[in-house]
């Protein structure tokens, strides 16, 4: 009886810490409630929508089904059409109030099959390389490139071996690591980035042939990270590839030994002429101020290299969560509440423009725009894009956030599709979920189902349902 | 051009928002800093630390080596003996001032080879369900136990059933699950592991010949989960096993469509004698007040199902970081650091308790005891144990600790291996990593190296460094 009861006290008292912390919360939030009735009404509001979210939320199975059964949805792909149409039922069977498609055209750019690379070494022999083609690049020829390598970490670098002639037919290596000492990895995707947009042209500039950038992650491992880049129209077109991380170390330590080396690679993508495709649109009136939208929404196109889990299937179906449990719960908001899926996020934003300009032609009053689009983990907090006062009200309810691990209300916000609201008055939200694994996975194969889980997931669409309700039922 | 630049400035925009909290962060800082000194100081060595770590921090690779290399650790196993000299040997190559071992007996239980069970229905056929012995249970008759199944929810239906005469003779399965609305996940554990502590007895109690348990996690899947138990010794023991949650809701349902159904299981798990094994020691000697001593530690056994990834090799790597870190640094602390490996915190907490045991006897004086046994994920607070003085003066560190996502200083905190110290009048204090994937992973076969993430485990270890650094340099 005593070693039991003494077992069961050890555990207990490991536990009993964190729920004295949830009292305390309870005790705090009670206080609270004391001075302020609003309040009081809102947090058990909030609570509500968070625990039948977790209890019965749909956004995770709706988005295996989405990653495993429909898969990667880079526009203008089969994929991506089978995407629209999955949400745009989905929403219907949630009975929004309405729901449409709104049809834009979006860039048509396909990989092909042929990738390979190869580092050819003199003493050492060859060496495989795992590359990508980055989104938007031309061909090499059908026998590929090969030529000498000339690695550079900045731009003064390049500008130095460009203007002494040391570039031309050459392959540019961008190698210009994450600064791994920022805490928020967004951050240094910010300052690493540069490199896979602008690297191209400014390789051509200089009589290169060709460009190679080491992927986009704070990890090291094998998986080469595509995105977007853009070729300067008055230069050459050169074509452009990422390497993994794995790649890049082993290219610069035989780079060091072998200063002659040479890269060889081939890629056949291909730019087809534009497609149509659409944004999905679902909403529910308001009751009370039926012309003030909210715009909640995520991306409903992905690279192709994977599912899109984290980027942006997460967003997605987080989203439309928020649908589903207004309408389970029969909250009627007094705000239009407008889930919108963007469509081409990833290479063209035409999604988020053609909203934005259909809401300009409608003399829209969009009163705020909420995008979740930094991946499904779990929720730390909102940046916010506004007029002071504004950000200020919404700031107001960090304390109604804090029970859900939601606390950090300092930063700006807002995000690729719904940026474009902005110049209609629109206060621009961004959901923050935790940065750590985002680049491990983002535009890689390994951005899949698996890499989601079920609880962050469904407590960042909580962040996204109580955002809206606050905003809907108070105003800004 | 434009269109380069302006995709530049899209993907630009998309992280500039949070660059500028990053500016906003360094706003506060600074303001704070001219108000004050000593947190200058110190938040310039928490950031040399922080940075020193996600530069060149060895959490990971050590974890990586134990995990992969040694494996799971079970008090008594060879492999728990293996691990106790690998982490003798890494402290030493650290050049700590002081390694040795703290020698305790263990408890030795094995698991055996031959853990089996099935679902026996009369129409629907045979089921195989996957179980685990529960740590500490007695093997079942070689032939196995089957027996008739009697499904439980709540103390008061077990008492109800039991005194009705109605668990004679058979297995009662423990059903209830985790409360998913419980945003921090240690809660839910600690509503539902009573089942697991105290069923078998329970249950025998009234006639029962075995039981099973549902696994403690949120996760629906095919994994059991085990965790140690206690039988009271003047009852009858009875074999006890863990279902998966899968097994747990099928056998639910099969219980419904008949009630008859008869569960059938064999295990030939088996207790030893006590071994001997140890803690593991090595400390930095304080410069101005060695006698004060400041514990941080994590558990080196595991359990046996899989490398003990999560529970616990990363909080004792990300204990020994702190070791590497200040002598990387150069750090002389003014108070002793004294970093411990506990032995047996899963199966017996022998070793938090020879610890506190020869503390006492040595008349140390140990000022605070941190511990790390949540997970290796995402930092997010520390519990905290003590005078309410000595709360408040950690607690006015939180602004020092914010740029890193470490905010929440609310709630008590310690852990299992330390609390024995609590009656020394040392502060107790435990991280709190962010909840929500620790129990998908706690006491089953998911608990890989695979599911830590370098950087969280990383951030991890800086929280300890600076708790550590803060306390051996102000005291408390």
């Amino acid at each position: 009886m005593k070693k039991r009861t003494h077992l069961t006290d050890k555990i207990q008292a490991k536990v009993q810490r964190i729920l004295r912390l949830s009292v305390l919360c309870m005790i705090g939030t009670s206080l609270m409630q004391q001075n302020c009735r609003a309040q009081k009404d809102d947090s058990l509001m909030l609570r509500k929508i968070t625990n039948d979210i977790l209890l019965h939320g749909q956004c995770y199975p709706w988005l295996g089904y989405m990653c495993n059964k429909i898969g990667p949805r880079l526009s203008g792909s089969p994929q991506a059409a089978a995407a629209v149409e999955y949400v745009y039922q989905l929403m219907k069977s949630l009975h929004a109030d309405t729901v449409y498609k709104q049809d834009c055209m979006v860039p048509h750019w396909i990989r092909g099959d042929k990738e390979t690379a190869k580092i050819l070494t003199d003493n050492a022999g060859e060496f495989s390389a795992a590359i990508c083609a980055l989104g938007g690049s031309v061909a090499t020829p059908p026998e590929g490139i090969t030529a000498k390598v000339a690695e550079v970490d900045s731009w003064d670098e390049l500008k130095q071996l460009g203007t002494a002639g040391r570039l031309k037919g050459k392959i540019v290596f961008y190698n210009r690591p994450f600064d791994e000492t920022l805490v928020q990895t967004f951050a240094a995707y910010g300052k690493a980035v540069d490199q896979r947009v602008n690297g191209p042209s400014a390789a051509a500039r200089y009589g290169a042939v060709a460009t190679i950038v080491r992927s986009m992650t704070n990890r090291l491992d094998d998986n080469p990270h595509t995105g977007n880049m853009g070729y300067n129209d008055s230069l050459p077109k050169v074509p452009c590839c990422a390497i993994s991380t794995i790649g890049a170390e082993q290219l610069h330590r035989l780079l060091k030994a072998d200063t002659g080396l040479r890269f060889y690679f081939k890629m056949d993508c291909q730019t087809l002429p534009d497609e149509k495709s659409s944004n999905v649109v679902g909403e529910i009136k308001g009751s009370r101020h039926p012309e003030q939208i909210i715009v909640i929404g995520g991306h409903l196109d992905s690279w192709d290299l994977a599912q899109g889990a984290n980027d942006d299937g997460s967003g997605v179906m987080q989203s439309i969560e928020v649908l589903r449990v207004f309408k389970a719960l029969g909250i009627r908001p007094e705000r239009t509440i407008r889930v919108v899926a963007f469509m081409n996020e990833e290479n063209g934003d035409r999604g988020g423009q053609k909203y934005a300009e259909l809401a300009k032609l409608h003399h829209e009053k969009t009163i705020a725009a909420i995008e979740s689009d930094a991946g499904g983990f779990s929720p730390r907090g909102f940046g916010i894009t506004g007029e002071p006062k504004q950000r200020k009200e919404i700031q107001a309810w960090e304390k109604l956030f804090y029970p859900y691990g939601v606390y950090d209300f300092t930063g700006e916000g807002g995000g690729t599709d719904i940026d474009p609201l902005k110049d209609q008055g629109t206060i621009l939200i961004g959901l923050l979920p935790d940065s750590q694994r985002y680049f491990d996975i983002h535009h890689s194969a390994m951005d899949t189902f698996e890499n989601v889980n079920k609880r962050e997931l469904e407590l960042g669409a909580a962040s996204l349902a109580m955002m809206a309700y606050l905003i809907s039922e108070q105003g800004l």
